[in-house]
């Protein structure tokens, strides 16, 4: 399954294939490629094939649900499916059913997509490899035995290798754009709030996002359609103001404005990286956009990152510490020392993370005051060989979207060395997703 | 000066007095009182007379600014006022001179307003009594030997007086609206970034706010006009929504429903308080109010306040941990072993205490989509006697809006013992500003 989800929303609807087909054919796929991939946890067979036969009803008696009706998708395993297992890649909650759907499956069930199941992911969604010890070295379909990034890794990994055309990860410090980045794919973290979050079993409250992966920015912009929009029982859910559209359209790069911070020279990154990067901003100048150098002072890459990490190990032991408490040995050493050493530190250098994801995302929104998006790197490098060591500064690039709760989008780039994919990102400002998928269209597309 | 702001601009439109009249006799009364009742850390006599001096030439020239050209107004002495000392009700800092206005002096001065000082608060703005062991013990003049409330006593003490017809203070879980209650005022708690930030001694990031008091709903209209506002150097500023206005107008309370949540319960008030409360509601009714109790779940006051201390001490420690260990002495003991406190508790602790908060604010924002407000008293008690101990459930019900980031208005109740005030507030949805004043006018005047 290499076609988008829009394509095959136009096949369903012109008769050419039906909700049934596509799914039989996914879950062949994903059956023959998972032992080696690691990219599922749960395959729910006979939960998608009924969700397709439904599907194929609806559209049979003129009540087809929209375009997301009949389309394989799959969720990562932090995401309440109900009636499947909803372990959050660990072996602590292998046996834990989820009673009920998160807001997001719900709405993709409303939609009319199959939930095929439910994806791997870095355990506890605290890191970025998948390299998961209880669920599977999730496997780079571009590149055997490299990550396909995390701590989606399974959402990434599914997409890439074509089981399913879109699908659900989430994004705490970079966890949907990141393997989106490692596998060539499109990625979004949304504006903080505008999809809820009731059902996901939370790494971080204060950085925590639900976001989509696809093959393009119309498949993003067809499942933020189906996600966004308030949720009274998700703390922190806000309504979009009026007006609000995932719609990607048109743009025109001669009247834009990119902003480019002066911290990319902070962050070490690949040569394959800032050539990419710097092949993207001459074929945007050559159409017309104009570059713009951002101080973004109060923003420190690399310290912003530790801070959010130390955010998130802290709210992750209050979280889940009882969990830990109860069944230590269904978490891995490393992830309960995480916890741990969030715990144990100190309030005062806690409040001073919290201070400075404060500071950074007001760098963030004072910079998108003067450019319509701050373009970076994805990562800083490309994906690596799975049990090398992972570079530490993965996120640094991309925990600012999460400290500022902005939107940003993460597109491919071609590779210098035709090697493995670059990857780029846009963060634009709050609830600006449309117009922040139709510049990375552009851009994208720019000759 | 027992009239408003409203009446003296009035006066001021008719030529019945001048800006430096209503100056002079301001001065004249501050220094004559104050060592009564150390409301003022700094009078600042030239700078005011100089203001009022061209105030006075604008009105002339017919270039008058607005209502609060001429006006006569204090602030509280954590908020910077280029050229005068900027304690934050402390020794340590009594000769620091603020180089630069707060944004909210800078928007008072650009309205015309005439400073007439900085005012006496609690040290550090952590506590409700202003019993300053530095700048004296504040007195609330409706009961000389009681407290003015905390930590903006100076802010209410000197309207209370009539030494000015408004001030500013900063609320973090009350700090604007206890002393308003204990002094018989209005006091206004804006929606979180409404009124940016920079020039304030922060004591918490997460849940200051600058808000004004006054004797009647009107000024805090006035002064909110003049303050509200987004500032691009104010980490939290946002923007108020198109259409935004602080104007209160007349409110029919026939169509209208306020909250009552079952927590009131929990806390022990005082009976005059309940009294009052109860009277207030009898009314409301009566004028054809509905009344809704709330469950609000999530919100428990006293363990929600104790957090929000804890979250206080913890991010004042990093704020200010550098300037006591600098000059230790400059701070008093128990200012000094709170902030150690802070800084000094786990990371786990402090996380949970950041979750109470955010469950409680969605508590509330869930609340307000049954009802046109939350009522509930001010503070559990009224004024109490400097000297005896300060009870410990003061910011109950306050610290809800500092939690939630929501607006509160609170406004004095009559007492049923004809003994000191006692004061209701009203907690609305974001940016409701001046529906709540309008709201609080038509309960307050309900017969």
């Amino acid at each position: 399954m290499t076609r988008t989800a829009t394509a095959l929303a136009a096949a369903l609807d012109a008769r050419s294939t039906t909700a049934l087909a596509l799914t039989e054919s996914a879950l062949d796929a994903a059956r023959e490629a998972d032992s080696r991939l690691h990219a599922f946890i749960t395959i729910d067979a006979a939960g998608a094939l009924e969700a397709a036969r439904a599907a194929d009803r609806r559209r049979a008696a003129g009540r087809a649900r929209g375009p997301l009706d009949g389309i394989p998708v799959a969720v990562k395993d932090n995401l309440a499916v109900a009636g499947l297992p909803w372990t959050d890649g660990t072996r602590a909650h292998a046996q834990r059913i989820a009673s009920a759907d998160a807001v997001v499956v719900e709405r993709l069930r409303a939609a009319g997509a199959v939930i095929l199941g439910t994806l791997n992911m870095h355990e506890g969604a605290l890191g970025a490899t998948t390299d998961n010890p209880f669920w599977g070295r999730c496997q780079n379909p571009l590149a055997e035995g490299y990550t396909p990034g995390g701590s989606s890794g399974g959402s990434s990994a599914a997409v890439a290798a074509g089981l399913v055309p879109v699908s659900l990860g989430t994004d705490t410090m970079g966890s949907v754009r990141i393997p989106a980045a490692y596998c060539g794919l499109w990625g979004l973290k949304p504006t903080a709030g505008l999809i809820p979050l009731r059902g996901l079993s939370l790494l971080s409250w204060t950085l925590d996002s639900i976001g989509p992966l696809a093959t393009c920015p119309e498949d993003l912009s067809l499942m933020l359609a189906a996600l966004a929009g308030p949720d009274p029982d998700s703390p922190g859910s806000v309504a979009p103001p009026p007006g609000w559209s995932p719609a990607t359209g048109p743009r025109d790069l001669s009247c834009c404005r990119l902003g480019l911070p002066a911290q990319l020279t902070e962050v070490t990154c690949a040569p394959e990286i800032r050539t990419a990067l710097e092949r993207l901003v001459a074929r945007a100048e050559a159409a017309g956009a104009q570059i713009v150098p951002l101080e973004m002072e109060g923003w420190a890459p690399g310290p912003m990152r530790r801070a959010g990490l130390l955010v998130c190990e802290a709210e992750a032991a209050h979280l889940h510490g009882a969990d830990i408490a109860a069944t230590p040995d269904g978490f891995s050493e490393s992830y309960r020392a995480a916890l741990e050493y969030g715990a144990q530190t100190t309030g005062l250098r806690l409040a001073g993370a919290y201070r400075q994801l404060l500071l950074a995302g007001h760098a963030a929104r004072r910079a998108l005051a003067e450019v319509d998006a701050i373009l970076m790197p994805t990562a800083p490098q490309r994906a690596f060989p799975h049990g090398t060591e992972a570079p530490a500064n993965q996120a640094d690039f991309t925990a600012l979207a999460n400290a500022s709760g902005l939107p940003a989008v993460a597109f491919p780039l071609p590779a210098p060395d035709d090697g493995l994919p670059c990857s780029a990102q846009l963060v634009g400002p709050a609830f600006a997703e449309g117009a922040l998928l139709a510049l990375a269209r552009a851009l994208h597309g720019a000759p």
